[in-house]
């Protein structure tokens, strides 16, 4: 079994991106762009996998953390310097290595499999992925011999007229012999205008030294997008965004509009569900079959069952049963768990709150903190006033009860089981098993009242 | 007058679709792929339609009940298999069968009539819809005389050099001579790889008795596509709005942004409206000029009239007057009745009710079975409480009532005609005239009460 | 320093955009196309701006009032006779008048600019904006000298083969030398079919007069599209939107996917902000840096600071200030004034209403006309009661105040500093400092209530 290493070039600032950020944590479709590199390398068989951060990286080291070796570049040298602050961590091993930037999030495992693959049944010291591009301007050319292995790469500006016709270029990613490479690093000079070591140029040392070099060139010239501005990290989520698509509508996920509808990496969606337009699906999000989800919605970290209708609402971190309609308007917050055949209404807010099967909070209530039994009603404009300033309190509302509407239910309160509470009511005791509870005043009717005032006015 | 016939084949299993809903209900639009095909050919001078279906397909005769007639297609032997089961149907009579298949939903009127209205003046025995694709990879081949007739139609694989560099391609469309389709139906072979008898090779049994064969072609290669997977049936929908809006661009409507706005086949929409991003409009829906429609609105089966805004809100089942403001954020479920100058605010819910005229619920309301006359002001957070766990019931609020804040209206009960109720009242029987209802506590200021509670804790 | 010259063609009906608003007021990205002409053309340096408007477009005079002259077309006789109707306005003087149409709003100033530099340079009487189409078909063809200069512009019917060629088209954008302008147009005839004064008919008359016309031609053909239906209307605003959100994403805005995400010509947003789709920011809207806006959200005419989270929610003419956060579904509409750290949570309007820092009305409250302080903590469905059906009236809640679930304050009012105020109170009387203000009934429980109306029923 040959060893094989991976090298990330996450160390480049990024000034372009104008942001506080560090360049390779901007997300794509939900994850940092370097969080996909590494993903999809950790689905190759790699041994070894060293990211190069810059200086204060702090981040990025803490969102690798357990997928990924770190070493600094302390200065920015160039890509070839940022190369060999690796060479200790690779620990001088004979093998493959894959040299591959931080920035480039949409290169498949697919392309990465074949690359390395290439690389290594044809024996070459040094591969190079490559691509073609409609408008070749500002890449390096990929001028190949005869017999298809590299000649050698041409940057756009030294390129004769001959070469800048061609259009296969240079990605960026690199397979190498980790020996050669190391090698060669040493004798990479920085002796340019901008005074860097330049990765392209170890090609160059082993071609003069006769060694073989091949290229392997992706159909798809999109996924070597290198995002390096806004404008292009928002074309790296269209990308991304339209493959997430396309893998679920193959699993028979009916999406509207995919160009509008935002699903992250992780998502899972069964089949038969329907996702209308301008849904957002965040996270760790698992659907069930049979769902119609959205327009409109948003979803983070939520697990929903089979059947269950969500429209223009949010949820987040919370469990969701089956044949359950949520929306329109509605707004699901963390550790809400919500049993199968519930209703949750417009303009109803449930928090940390255990619904049980077939219960229904239909319009304008606020759900907080709470545990409520089964075939529980709960009226419009009812709450649980969970909160006296300082702390927050349970409600208890068990199987069977009626909540009337525009009602306050004061915790810490229980209602028992089949009681009924009359609309209007503030709750502050507990209500037993089949009482009615009732704290409201009785109504006057002031005749004539209308005419006096407008009289006394 | 000739008789015409058209043959719609819809009995294909539809695997790649990964559905348990038969492939040709699946929706376009709104609306079934099959019944825009068949909604098509009923504007074309067609005698009889038959659809040919599969075993157990009761919901596509359901849905197309009244409007083509049906053959089952036990077995999934091949198109022209299919076609043979239309035999009976359509009684041996002479004249021309338009056959065309359940999952092209975008092959417009239009192209049908222009296909039919060439075949019968060429006279010839069959004629294929035929179009240019640019990558034809795939397609079978129409190759044509030097007089412009059909010499026959190669498959792809079957297609030496020169014929695979043809770019006019068969769309799976026909017209015959009904005559000549039965009698050669008769002759086709099964005697292939798949063991299935397939339409096109009735082309070459004409071509072999030296009948005439024509080809017409579209010019819109996207008008042609069939629906075989999700993906496919997204890039059905994104064609197919893309058209309606179109339409009603043309007709006088400002879509703001015709990729993000999602307008059923059958909506109307008067001039001088607006549609605004996210907004999805389904079913019979009619709205009249000058209306202001979204963002992010959704609407289905509702009659709306003039210079009506709707903003960020759904609607469903409801007719609305003109000069209507609703939203952002409010509901309006289905047999609501809201007349002219009506103010639906948000967070409110409006459900069967009728709204007079110039009548408010400006925030935070649910109205539901109710009848709200003229001029009504009905205050945030008020309620219809018209339902007691069991049965629902009316709430009547004549005109010029003022609902104070945070009231419930327990139903059945009547507020009549210029009455008052207060703020935070629970009203329970009906109010006279012009009277004051009140149904509240007093309020009691309890002095230095939370410094007591902070030294008492 | 040469006198310049722009006259805007705006006189035009626009029968095909079907509207009852005059065409060049159609808006694009939120301003009348004829407007951002005329800003395009305020940042050159041009003396004297004159547009030319049909019978009876008051609308266009009272929105370009201070940035325009006007001169009135009362007939419809053709470009050359609507320019001819400056020819007063312009007082004869010498220099170079930019002729341009008021529905090319895509223009940029940089190309206005080019074109008035190269006409001027070269001492040509006319020049002419060119592009090049991919379908030149129905445009003018700009037909060159070898030494570049324009020989002639020939209209596609009266176009030769050899000239159908030519892909370079006539934009109808011109820099004319003033007198040369004036002295061909009163030699236009108008013996065509239509029987309309044609403005390229000047360009014949001065190139058989010798003089030099040149031509400039614009990379971007886009920027060159006329509005004359919705349809292209939706396109000028594709182009625009994706050109505003361009200028966004290279400041270090990230957007997440810019073809659904409608920001107006004139809103500013800092670095590191980022924007979710479906989101609309209109009119003078101003937001700050590392703020989070949207998906679904639509601000008008607001000042954001830095840091606030806006979700799924509507505001219109208001500040907001820093690490505030909003939504989802919340509503702030005009002249609200929101303090750093404040939260406006869910199903929560406010109205005219100064909120204190970090102050809460976190869910269903309606707070309007109301001075709120800081450390408020307004209670789930609480409600400033600020109208009694004529006036408005003010509610005043001091610092540290407490306002429990579901109360109304009924204005005019004040709750003093670190008062306390029950659920479910309705508060008409002022409250005192550190006071807890009540108004509710005590609750009764009826024992065994249900049952005995289940018995009774």
């Amino acid at each position: 079994m040959i060893n094989r290493f991976a090298v990330i070039l996450a160390a480049g600032q990024g000034t372009r991106m104008k942001s506080k950020l560090y360049k390779v944590l901007h997300p794509v479709c939900g994850k940092p762009m370097v969080e996909h590199v590494v993903d999809h390398i950790s689905q190759l068989d790699v041994n070894h996998v060293v990211t190069v951060v810059g200086y204060g990286a702090e981040m990025v080291k803490e969102r690798l953390q357990g997928k990924s070796d770190f070493v600094i570049q302390e200065e920015q040298l160039g890509t070839a310097h940022a190369v060999m602050q690796a060479k200790d961590a690779l620990g001088g091993k004979r093998g493959t290595t894959l040299v591959i930037c931080g920035d480039t999030p949409l290169i498949t495992v697919e392309t990465m499999s074949a690359l390395i693959k290439q690389h290594e049944e044809t024996g070459a010291k040094a591969s190079v992925l490559t691509a073609h591009a409609e408008d070749p301007a500002g890449y390096g050319r990929i001028i190949r011999n005869a017999d298809g292995a590299v000649a050698k790469i041409v940057e756009h500006k030294d390129a004769n007229e001959e070469e800048l016709k061609v259009k296969e270029i240079n990605t960026g990613t690199y397979c190498f012999d980790n020996e050669a490479l190391f090698e060669a690093l040493d004798n990479v000079s920085n002796e340019n205008a901008q005074g860097e070591y330049y990765l392209p140029d170890v090609i160059e040392i082993l071609k003069a030294k006769n060694e073989l070099v091949t290229a392997y060139s992706t159909d798809d010239f999109e996924e070597t997008l290198g995002v390096n501005d806004r404008i292009a990290l928002a074309e790296a989520e269209r990308i991304m965004r339209a493959r997430i698509n396309r893998k679920h509508m193959k699993n028979g996920v009916t999406i509207t509009d995919p160009s509008n509808t935002y699903i992250d990496t992780d998502v899972i969606i069964g089949s038969d569900t329907v996702i209308l337009p301008g849904t957002v699906i965040q996270g760790a999000t698992k659907i069930g079959e049979g769902c119609k989800i959205g327009p409109n919605s948003e979803m983070n970290n939520c697990e929903i069952s089979h059947n269950t209708i969500v429209q223009q609402s949010v949820l987040s971190d919370s469990s969701v049963g089956s044949h359950v309609k949520i929306g329109p308007f509605a707004h699901i917050r963390p550790e809400s768990d919500i049993q199968d055949e519930v209703k949750i209404g417009n303009f109803v807010e449930v928090k940390k709150t255990y619904f049980g099967k077939g219960s229904k909070a239909s319009h304008l209530s606020y759900i907080g903190d709470a545990e409520v039994g089964r075939n529980v009603n709960i009226g419009c404009g009812s709450i649980t006033v969970n909160y006296d300033g300082k702390n927050k309190f349970l409600t208890k509302i068990d199987d069977d009860v009626f909540v009337g509407c525009n009602s306050n239910l004061v915790a810490p309160v229980t209602v028992k089981e089949g009681a009924y509470i009359a609309a209007g009511s503030t709750i502050t005791d507990d209500v037993p098993e089949s009482a009615l509870a009732i704290a409201r005043a009785r109504q006057v009717n002031k005749e004539n009242y209308v005419e006096k005032l407008k009289s006394n006015k």
